[in-house]
């Protein structure tokens, strides 16, 4: 028997027959999925731990996460292996060693996603964009998304959870992104909250189509109150398309977040 | 009862649950479903006119296509009654009124395709590039790929079509493109053989293995000869992206075509 080691994974999936990244009572799960991968290649059960619990529908090209395991088999050959016996609808990219004090979800500094919608009935893009017909502003979307960056408590734009104490985020950037009838809305933040970035691009739409003024948008962020959480944009024009571990990022979380508030637990996402 | 007018639209569909464009004895097709659509819209049989044959499995977004109807609904309303009655899989983008003259197959003057494919598993692009785990040398594949644009018979990279009585066709432009694990190969011609896009990337992928050099493939293309034609690539990495109306073009390939044949038929397109 071999000592345990950790092994690190980028994996990318197609969210649309999921229900979600994490294990359900029924349903399947992306965890799920490749926790069962794992105990057929290495005949034992394994834990899989990701840095973003994706919701129901929603998709991943830079899902980060790790697993422990027992094994002679060198990282090259567990990835081919992996993939293997996954569906076609998840697929391990990169598969490496690492630390045994690496966590695919504590040690991540920053997640990013992107959310695509296009303005044109679309059969290619139907699974990984949002349709929407009404006429958008988009430069008074840009003004609203331009508000976001920096510390915030993003209650207003998020579903409750009962495992999350604060709803402060540290937003890094944001940028709505227009390319003939397409828009693709990037962020990148320090973690996210349940249903944060489709609230946020349910809020935008409002604002792109005139029912809301940029004032307003600004005026819900700062309620904090989620008597006024915009309807949620449908999950399928969310992708999860990063996750990054920069130790000087992290540092420098911890330390405004601790500023802010005293007693914090540790970082996490929960989904978007 | 109105007179008659020819009506011309932009079609996109994703061909993963097609038997094709073309109407067949059995199985759901692109022009099928158009025209089913069409009559239950205008309450009489309507027959659509394509541009390009496109193969089982092969994706469009650029389709062109025509139908003659006696309406007074504006083109506008006729786009979008279409799209509420054809299924998620098939969408009208642009409709609009033509001449009585234009043909969306016979008057077209090129015709533009993408073939894309990745070097890594994928599950967000299952079904719409080809996987090729093999390591491919680009700049050979390149150097092959240039051999292409001319005036030339293409009988070597085409399946035998019973309706097709000659097989010059002239390539204004290719190109294959490398980005990341990603790789499009982009073509435009006056017109395409069935089959002709998928034997050229499955020849110039035998050529970036190694199994071929780029002079062998050359030779192939001269050989003007079936027994030669490479293994054609899946259809699902296969698209097309646009159809031309140029007359200046039009009239140019008349010019040319018919100095190099007599008695030609009318240009036409044959899938890929």
């Amino acid at each position: 028997m071999h000592d345990p080691r950790r092994f690190r994974m980028t994996v990318e999936y197609d969210g649309t027959d999921f229900v979600g990244w994490q294990l359900q009572p029924s349903g399947r799960s992306v965890q799920g999925t490749l926790e069962e991968a794992a105990e057929r290649l290495f005949g034992s059960a394994t834990r899989v731990h990701g840095a973003g619990r994706t919701d129901t529908g929603v998709h991943a090209r830079g899902q980060v996460a790790h697993f422990d395991a027992a094994t002679r088999l060198d990282p090259h050959t567990i990835g081919r292996a992996l993939n293997a016996v996954l569906p076609a609808d998840v697929s391990v990219r990169d598969l490496a060693v690492t630390s045994a004090d690496f966590h695919a979800r504590f040690s991540a500094s920053s997640r990013e996603y992107a959310y695509s919608l296009t303005q044109q009935r679309t059969s290619l893009h139907r699974r990984d964009r949002w349709i929407v017909y009404a006429r958008l502003e988009h430069r008074r979307i840009q003004e609203a998304a331009a508000l976001l960056p920096g510390t915030r408590d993003f209650t207003s734009f998020s579903k409750f959870s009962p495992t999350v104490d604060h709803c402060t985020c540290h937003m890094y950037e944001t940028a709505w992104m227009v390319r003939e009838e397409s828009c693709v809305f990037t962020l990148r933040a320090n973690r996210f909250l349940k249903g944060m970035v489709r609230a946020l691009v349910g809020g935008l739409v409002l604002v792109g189509r005139g029912r809301m003024t940029v004032g307003q948008f600004g005026d819900i962020l700062e309620a904090k109150d989620r008597a006024f959480t915009p309807m949620l944009a449908p999950p399928h024009g969310l992708v999860l398309t990063a996750v990054n571990y920069d130790p000087e990022d992290f540092a420098m979380m911890k330390g405004i977040i601790s500023e802010l508030r005293a007693g914090m637990r540790d970082d996490e996402d929960e989904e978007s």
